[in-house]
């Protein structure tokens, strides 16, 4: 009987768990703290609805690191003639450095040739130039001003002590050992470069095929679609417009994009950047996710040498008897960077549930800035006190014994 | 005195913020929304400590910014016989391009070669061949079909206004300048092409040393152990049941893995990517935080070209007289793009807040909804009404005179 | 008047929704309990107010997937004096591979030559050598130890089948068909490496442009300011405490600041990483974004050669007769990795409101808590609990018909 009247305890125990418990709640007649609380509710939800997951798509788990396999192909011819090495012709394989299709690559626009480069003695200055701000340290009265064994500071090669100076003239440059001759400057400037200039690389173009994949979310594309027409992927060209996922884009295009002039940009050089961004979202059909491209000229005014972009490479040669000389080039030229960004986003139950918490911890946190307001900036604040808060009566509390003062203060309820 | 009256008001009321004030709640005996509502609670209880803490590992900030550095090394020697150049023996050195050792590069397996090739006239096409799809405007019926220093689409030089017929025949091909005798096309193709194959490039070798690094975390692990046995490291070879965490990879396995055929992409080259997932738990031992090595051929299938993956480059060479000529080469082979991600977590308090006060909120939102249900869809609801909202009785509301109506319906509360 | 009462039945409807109804409280004198609410309510605020908002900038919306575009030059020069090769001068067209201004690149510190090497027969090993490991089966007793045609595991060529032995000699070399004389092993290897390196290596700088984006804030920027002083880049030095922001680095520096030597670096090579990082908090000027330059050196201890870090190449040349015949450099020397990470932060209402909305709800947990305890570890919880649970009374609920028992258990309020 006892132990009966003890299980019958523990299953009311359990039952009265499943009680409902509901908080209790007074009804103040006021407006226009209700009205404000009603904003507050609506404002939040209007902004949990519309902005975060209609406009946002916070419902989605995003994933931003892209990972990107980029080939690229350029076609295209260009003939230069010059007096010294007559007519060239230029192919993929002489203006696309390195040649082997990658991601960031540099195409040859312009070039300066110093051919038949011999390791020997020879002047550090070409011809008579004006002191340069390149090599300052390159003049000089007598031997006494060239260290033998010296490196000149951004210079080609070592003194060999020896001050070159013509007839009867007091200035001279020091000698050095290089590759000789050094490299040329080309005076007049000007007039040499456009003539070495490649100018039909307005019209090669650049096949870029882009694959991407989000790991995340284990999403694979590519932006050539394995379905397209294969004779019209030859023929086409990007246009923003009319072709926006034609992935053949031709040079003197993408140059003008970035809101430059081509020729500029092919005397000098310069870098531009093709932004290939993909947006997907994922919860829509695959073929929704597709590629945009932009075009930016990558600012490089201030580099040591000039405005542009060059660099200087070398072809090695034997003579028959086995000395070595080499064909030395600055080439000016267009480096292309292709960069592939993204961010893909697939519903998620997490963040979904992190928003709607959050909207509903911040409708909780209204109600209490508008108990705020009830309690402590209204007339009524204190009849509204006596009613909102109930002061339990006891003799008993452990800790604090009421004065009769606090017991005026905070039990003031209409109950009683 | 006075002072001493406001003194203690000063302390009353400071204490009185120390006075706990809880929600008062009523106790509904209603089993089913008492039920729900505990059912509610265990699931989000069990959604946030089961899925989003033990599985998710949400209570980690995150990092998906990984910085990596690859080196590469190849080894492995092939031998090629071809009646017009004899034997050649292929080493790193010859079939890796670029030699220094990227994450992204190009090993031969295929190759056409044109050697001698000087800058001079000759027919644009080579041999007689069909009407060529990749120089559609090659033929010609007369000189006038052949515009003078026209730059041929998708050609290889410029022309020089003649048209080459053979004898009596009435279609030529126009003459060009360019680097002649143009690129080889291989007639009859495929034997060729198999002759040249590099066949020994199944059993080439990729040694991978990856270090990567998580900035936020300043962590940084190799792929390769500084404590392992470096007798091992040199025999091994990787098996994704064997040995995960051998660094050694044999190029045939590697194809294979994609599902290929290595002849198959020896013959007309093929982009592979090989994936390096890190997934690091950082609240565990950093001995736990081991690469994923996947294999996978990106398609390269629509190119303008064929499908497959080349390029070209060519050697420079002058004759003892000074004169430029090259051996070009088309290259078929196999591009290795190594792409690095992964992630590390690691305890923060900060996600795990918001995933605790996200939870919370929502099991206050199950209150809400179980208020709902018990206040607008059971048959007792309006009973339950009268004990859940209490209304405010004051005769001296600020804004709104109740209208005896107004009475009657917010205000049947059983107090009364 | 029917339609017209049903009228005045919405509108009071309608604004009874305006009604605010707020929860009831009962104030509890236990000042235990209230202090420990206020110091949860008090934690809390203080970690989303300090930590979350002040510290960790957690109402910015963060992007860490940068965009980064490296242009790298390199100045300086090197002699090296060798008794075989004669002096000669190394300029950055010879020491960087590969030329065109990559974010990684290598510097050729120290280098083995092997000149004039032809497609021939020749001895496997170099010289009379111990068993080298590399080449486990170069050693033969006799013709039979060489199969014809076998490919050597780890080596240079194919076998011919004969042995080679010195005179009255019975271990001999295997003969095989490669570019011969094949690459020189450097016996004495110590002396001989010092004699190569390129010791002036040390003073070369580096000159590197970065521009970064972080396109979700469409913000660009570059290591390198437009108005900087364009005279006082060119002289300046990278110093960690002087000039932060100079954006040329001396080789030596860089070396010596990963903490290592830089002539044993030359001699061996190595990988070092030049980090930049980015950490932008785009609510303040874009001019207090600046980049942070670290220096680390990344260990490849473990390779299959030995530590430090090489590559092979080869430059091809062709004799008056047509015949092919090459230098092989094995070139030793420090790999740069630019490796560019960034994040930026700028305001944004979303994870604004989830901090706020988390940590309300972590509040409203803390209350939780603390009835938990007034409840059930009180020792007045019997009487707290008369209190705040109030029981409705019905004789017509639904569901459940209260047993007496019950009725004791969950119904002693105190009004009645």
């Amino acid at each position: 009987m006892a132990s009966n009247s003890w299980k019958s305890k523990v299953l009311l125990n359990v039952l009265s768990y499943l009680d409902y418990k509901t908080g209790k709640f007074i009804i103040v007649g006021s407006k226009r703290v209700g009205s404000l609380y009603r904003v507050i509710q609506l404002s939040i939800i209007g902004y949990l609805v519309g902005y975060v997951f209609l406009s946002k798509k916070s419902y989605q788990t995003k994933e931003e690191s892209i990972q990107s396999t980029v080939m690229t192909k350029l076609k295209g011819v260009a003939v230069t003639n010059t007096s010294e090495f007559g007519q060239m012709v230029w192919g993929p394989v002489d203006y696309v450095i390195p040649p082997q299709g990658e991601a960031v690559f540099f195409i040859v626009t312009n070039f300066i040739e110093t051919p038949n480069q011999k390791l020997g003695n020879c002047a550090e200055l070409w011809g008579i130039v004006p002191q340069s701000p390149n090599v300052p340290d390159g003049h000089c009265k007598g031997d006494e001003d060239c260290a033998e064994g010296e490196l000149v500071v951004a210079g080609h090669g070592v003194r060999t002590g020896r001050c070159l100076r013509d007839n009867g003239k007091s200035n001279g440059t020091c000698e050095i050992y290089s590759w000789c001759p050094i490299e040329r400057r080309c005076q007049p400037q000007d007039r040499h470069k456009h003539k070495n200039m490649l100018r039909e690389a307005e019209n090669f173009t650049i096949y870029i095929k882009n694959v991407i994949r989000f790991p995340k979310f284990s999403f694979s594309k590519a932006n050539v679609q394995d379905t397209a027409d294969k004779f019209h992927l030859k023929k086409c060209r990007y246009d923003e417009a009319l072709e926006p996922y034609c992935p053949i884009f031709r040079l003197g295009d993408i140059v003008n994009q970035t809101g430059h002039s081509f020729q500029d940009m092919a005397l000098k050089g310069g870098i531009i950047g093709i932004l290939i961004g993909w947006e997907c979202d994922l919860d829509r059909d695959p073929s929704e996710c597709q590629p945009r491209y932009d075009f930016t000229h990558i600012d490089v005014n201030v580099s040591r040498e000039s405005s542009g972009f060059n660099f200087r490479h070398a072809r090695y040669f034997k003579t028959g008897s086995g000395e070595s000389y080499r064909t030395h080039f600055k080439v000016f030229g267009i480096r292309i960077n292709i960069m592939v960004h993204g961010k893909a986003g697939k519903f998620c139950i997490i963040p979904t549930i992190i928003h709607i918490g959050s909207g509903l911890a911040c409708i909780g946190g209204g109600a209490w800035f508008c108990d705020w307001i009830l309690l402590y900036l209204m007339k009524n604040r204190e009849f509204y006190k006596d009613w909102k808060f109930e002061n339990v009566k006891n003799s008993t509390t452990e800790d604090v014994k009421q004065t009769p003062e606090e017991q005026q203060l905070t039990d003031p309820s209409p109950e009683v």
